[in-house]
């Protein structure tokens, strides 16, 4: 049996989305912008994706720009809106916690003339309006929060932060990471009151190479890149067809499904929650215990043990998941979030991150939990000789 | 009989390119920076890939970057020299006659502090070596000259160019954008004395979507995204794994068959040059007409008829042509391109872009001179009238 808890790293692609962008490969490979009819046709499908992901989202489709993944969302929305907004003020705001295409933005705006605020989180991951309310003020320009935390699954109280940005002063722009959120949760931007709304395509079973950004309609923006105009100046390049109607399919699956899915990413979620700690000593759950969580993750610390070794031991069984976040797995530094959270050096050391798909079943779940069993307690012997 | 002669705006994916991109798709779905071996398989993928590029190009595989597409690759080659650089002068130089990918980040860039010179080209669409040692001095930082050009195929010397370089007193960072010479020219822009050359995936039969930027060694450049670290950090973002495979399968066609490639388009080129001079009255051949240009464009001027309504009535027979070039074909202006080589407006008006694949053959190009040759009577009696 193979059991893939890895889909915060990445997931597989559906069988619509292959076959959407086989088509894009094989039939549709004219350029968007080629006048004659090879171009038209292809024009007319990336409008289909368009649609497809603006109503998943609930959004109008002109709100949509295709990018070419989650990092460049953040990218282009942060750097986007300091270059839009420089003149009304130096203050950017964001969360110890967010993903590295988040924070390293801002860090490498730290060295100009901004003032960057990280705003801490509790042991559940979240954040605390207060310091917040404290933070915001007429010079602050930008806020970014993300949604759902990679590494831990916490759910910020967006809604929340949007009236206390309406009470305030500030007239910040809002931009929300949800590169975890899309497809695990029903949310809609327009009326959560968000600016900006980062979204990757592989998170989501569709394809590597692709994202999109909602940009709320007459938002200020300065473009990242220039060329040839494409996405309304603000992403230009030939675009990316079969990642964009593979987005697309993705999109149509998730307006279609959703609360199937996040049904079933739930179930199997909690299944495991209750089968680790029941059957497994010593172990924490990090990251919200309340519905205040995203369905698709469950962070685990199992005391004694190094994530990383449990890891090897698991994939030798075809189980695969992950220490912390995939794009920061290579470094031998420590979780930035679980640090953040006030995590010890020994629950950091032993945390696992499973994340779920809707395809991952009960069995797979199961075995998981009777692999890993296994493995804790021969690890543990190890430890005590 | 269909004879798509728009290759210069996209090609249509080989069967080699979608096979290794449908396996990314559905067998090696993982992250590349998971540490579990369903990513291991897939950074070893990424490795054959970069290998399979530098050896087409003839560089080290630690000097290949994977972008987004040649519009990402030139505004990281460009945007990134100039932030590396600015404290050593203010003076960037390129032609009228870039693609928009290029010419529009120079134009961003005479909004800041840079002094931005634009050469002259002649009639053949070439730059004059004299007017560059004129503009080159202590203070120019980077020297963006593209390979061949995308409207008419005309080649620069990019050799003499790098001479004078090493002649003149300037340090300037030397970037090519090479999207239109990757795979029509053998070349190695090592032994050219390029410091930075940008491809596109899409130009040679590779997907849309990727693109890569050769970074020669030691080369200081600026990131223009930050995020996970990824392509040694000056692209962060998680693979493309099927663009990046796809682009390998590409380029180890290109190291394989680029010699029977280009002398098939060669022939097909001349084949309807020829046939258009012999056959029909009142045209011109724009561009570099001896051995100076690439082999797969051909740009004809058509007196008294317009390029828009020669492209529609092809269509109409399965031929696929275009007026300018794809990025800026919407556009109702004209184009720069042939406005900078000095052709009148009637000229400009008149022209039409054939480009080649090696895919296409002689019987197409046979049929479109055919189709050609009635149209153009048809239309110029229609304006007689």
């Amino acid at each position: 049996m193979e059991a893939y808890f890895d889909n915060s790293a990445t997931t597989k692609p559906s069988d619509e989305v292959v076959k959407a962008m086989l088509e894009a490969l094989t039939i549709y490979y004219g350029n968007p912008s080629s006048l004659h009819r090879k171009g038209v046709a292809v024009e007319k499908l990336i409008k289909t994706s368009r649609k497809q992901l603006a109503k998943a989202l609930g959004v109008k489709d002109e709100e949509i720009i295709f990018t070419s993944g989650g990092t460049e969302s953040n990218n282009a929305a942060i750097l986007g809106t300091v270059a839009a907004k420089k003149r009304k003020g130096n203050k950017i705001i964001t969360t110890r916690i967010e993903h590295p295409s988040v924070l390293n933005v801002f860090k490498s705006l730290e060295a100009k003339e901004y003032e960057v605020v990280y705003l801490d989180v509790n042991r559940e991951g979240k954040i605390d309006l207060n310091q917040l309310e404290q933070e915001l003020d007429a010079q602050t320009i930008l806020l970014s929060i993300m949604h759902v935390n990679n590494e831990v699954g916490t759910l910020q109280p967006i809604g929340e932060v949007r009236k206390m940005l309406e009470r305030s002063n500030s007239k910040a722009i809002f931009h929300v990471d949800a590169v975890q959120s899309f497809g695990k949760l029903r949310f809609n931007p327009a009326k959560l009151g968000i600016d900006l709304l980062s979204i990757s395509g592989h998170k989501v079973h569709g394809p590597k190479g692709i994202g999109a950004l909602y940009v709320k309609k007459d938002l200020q923006l300065t473009p990242i890149a220039y060329g040839g105009g494409q996405e309304i100046g603000i992403r230009p390049g030939t675009e990316n067809v079969p990642g964009i109607l593979g987005l697309g399919a993705a999109a149509s699956t998730i307006e279609e499904k959703i609360e199937v899915h996040i049904s079933k990413m739930d179930t199997l979620r909690n299944r495991l929650k209750e089968g680790i700690l029941s059957e497994i000593q010593d172990v924490i759950i990090n990251g919200s215990i309340n519905n205040e969580s995203a369905p698709h993750i469950l962070n685990v610390s199992f005391f004694g043990i190094r994530g990383e070794v449990l890891l090897h031991m698991l994939e030798q069984d075809n189980i695969y998941v992950s220490t912390g976040s995939a794009c920061s797995s290579k470094k031998s530094s420590q979780s930035h979030v679980l640090k953040a959270m006030g995590l010890t050096d020994q629950e950091i050391e032993g945390a696992v991150r499973f994340s779920f798909s809707y395809e991952n079943t009960i069995e797979e779940v199961d075995y998981g939990l009777s692999r890993l069993k296994k493995h804790v307690q021969e690890l543990r012997k190890i430890m005590k000789r």
